[in-house]
């Protein structure tokens, strides 16, 4: 079933709009194009929404934020709201300053997220509405472990009901919740996280399969996650003895740009909870 | 002849000024630095002009453009004209925005650019003062085919002589016109389409050739074109069957970096028109 | 010694924050994870205090400079300085225009910074308040050759004993002043010179193993030094007959992620003058 998401993504093609950080922006446009989709980056309040407008999907990334792009954060998400386009908040370093945190506050509030991807810190700040995060990756109490996987996808559902997105947590395990229903998924690998920007382009993943799925939310999330993990996976196996974090980030994407539907179906492994 | 014009470039080493997106800047600077040539990248208004005057060459690339980089621009442009610089214009998704669009005929009425680089859907609205295009990909009809490949040329040969600029429209053929004269090109290879700022790329050698050979402005468009088409095919070439979109982008600045004068000189196809 | 400096940096893994350049920002933030630092970027005024409180040490970049960004630099600058963590500066392009010299003047003034690392042009603006550089590589009469070592290694000891910082000048050849001391590094290949950032992740390695290190200031810098050294050479002694600048910049990275506290101790080629 999975694997027909991805026929769907490579059928339609979709033209996604990324408003994201200047880090990982080459990395997603690279990502968008070997899933087969295709990528736009516009952030200046100026553009933004006409810019939405001819798009399949929107990515509100808030990595690098800047005051001048709040506005162009919330006139793409209500234009791709009024337009019934998916949005995808990846909510980048919420809770390491209240700039941070106040802007994706002030994004819960005013655009209606088809999905929001995050680390557990995050979306603990997200869901709690404030918080403090490490940088950009978790904090080591948010592991997400054996121990607290049940808490967690209690967590994860209930902000799920409570906002009307589907939620994606990724670390050790990834989970996704979506209303009463939760997903692990067992797909990853954790050099995955020495590689800057693989959550930045799992969240451009998500938009292109959900655009390209609009009826199948909850399955086009965990197909992008599986995927995401799947080419992690073979990246990290592909790596020579001298390779290390800059190779693979080449071998993901390779991975994704091979990537067959037939694979993602027999590769994926998740399990609904 | 071409491969004299790489020649040049090798021994003179123009250092080029790129105003330019943060999508693809990376890699427009590594590309510069695999041709022979010198980056430097600077957009705000405030040093423009002081670092323009210090270069051979500018390109003006509109994507991800902003509001404060619009006056840069045109700075830039301006001193470059005055010191007798070549400039390259790559209007990035001009149509995709209105402030794109204004910002491109802004630039053409007050910049005289050696060169304009872009696909025909882009160079359609520059040349017709507005229209539409989907995001940075050129619209499905306006692919350069055998079909319209005169009616193009015909097109660009109008809008080189009424702009006095070098035209190069890329897309599934290439091809280049000087006032009355035509030049379609036969390298490239379509997988470079999946590749993010090839096109980008593309202009920044443009500039470096033209700026090591400015009495040559139609061959220096030329040999760019070729060379990035040739480079893309033994790229394409050296691929595994793991390999994808990010690994075949590092292969072309690598043959770019390799590329040597005789080789251009041998595997450039184009024809005169 | 220098191998236990790194193998501190891998036990306490320390979050750097880096407000730089976006030509070169992702490259900095795979470095940063190669080396076993954590990474994070953010460079707008409204936040950069809350980030710098969260990290162990903080890069101050000058590339791509814009007047927006130029209170953050200041703010972030004395909010490390305020909570005893080390400063780094990486004066790209100072002397290219007077919006860059004036910031790192700007900078010298109300920052205390615990290393600066630039080339030689851009090392003597800084200490004269002036000059001019071309583009951001050295001026050709400022290579660092043999028969200018010894009067380039006095002016770094003066330059040190007037800032308090440690001075880290880069080129062919690589030196060190910390005060009266002075070391040279025989570690390095001139081919890193094609590759965009080389310079600017070093500054973020220089910053990672300061911040791991306090106490050991000049050797950190020596060590930082060296390791970038080292993995440029094994990098460069990776390439295939077709592989150039762009492979080149991933065996970097990947030579560091790989790179063992008992290869930096046999590799490291340095003398103290």
């Amino acid at each position: 079933m999975l694997g027909n998401l991805l026929q769907n993504l490579g059928e339609k093609r979709p033209l996604i709009h990324s408003i994201t950080n200047y880090v990982t922006a080459n990395d997603c446009a690279n990502l968008l194009l070997a899933c087969g989709a295709s990528p736009i980056m516009a952030d200046d309040p100026g553009e933004v929404e006409e810019i939405t407008a001819l798009c399949d999907g929107l990515v509100l990334n808030l990595g690098t934020l800047s005051q001048q792009r709040i506005p162009a954060l919330v006139a793409a998400g209500r234009a791709a709201n009024a337009l019934g386009k998916p949005v995808v908040l990846d909510p980048v370093g919420v809770g390491a300053s209240k700039m941070r945190t106040q802007t994706a506050l002030e994004l819960m509030e005013k655009v209606k997220f088809a999905a929001i991807r995050g680390n557990l810190s995050e979306m603990k700040t997200l869901a709690q509405g404030g918080g403090q995060t490490r940088g950009v990756d978790a904090q080591q109490e948010d592991a997400i472990t054996g121990g607290n996987l049940h808490q967690t996808l209690d967590f994860a559902r209930a902000f799920s009901q409570r906002t009307g997105a589907i939620i994606a947590i990724t670390g050790a395990t990834d989970l996704v919740a979506a209303g009463q229903q939760g997903c692990t998924i067992g797909n990853g690998h954790p050099f995955m996280a020495r590689i800057t920007g693989t959550g930045c382009q799992l969240s451009c993943l998500v938009a292109a399969i959900l655009a390209a799925n609009p009826e199948q939310r909850m399955e086009s999330v965990v197909a992008a996650l599986c995927a995401m993990g799947l080419c992690g996976q073979r990246a990290v196996a592909r790596l020579g003895p001298q390779e290390g974090n800059a190779t693979c980030r080449n071998y993901i994407i390779d991975a994704i740009c091979r990537l067959t539907p037939a694979e993602l179906e027999e590769g994926a492994i998740y399990a609904m909870q």
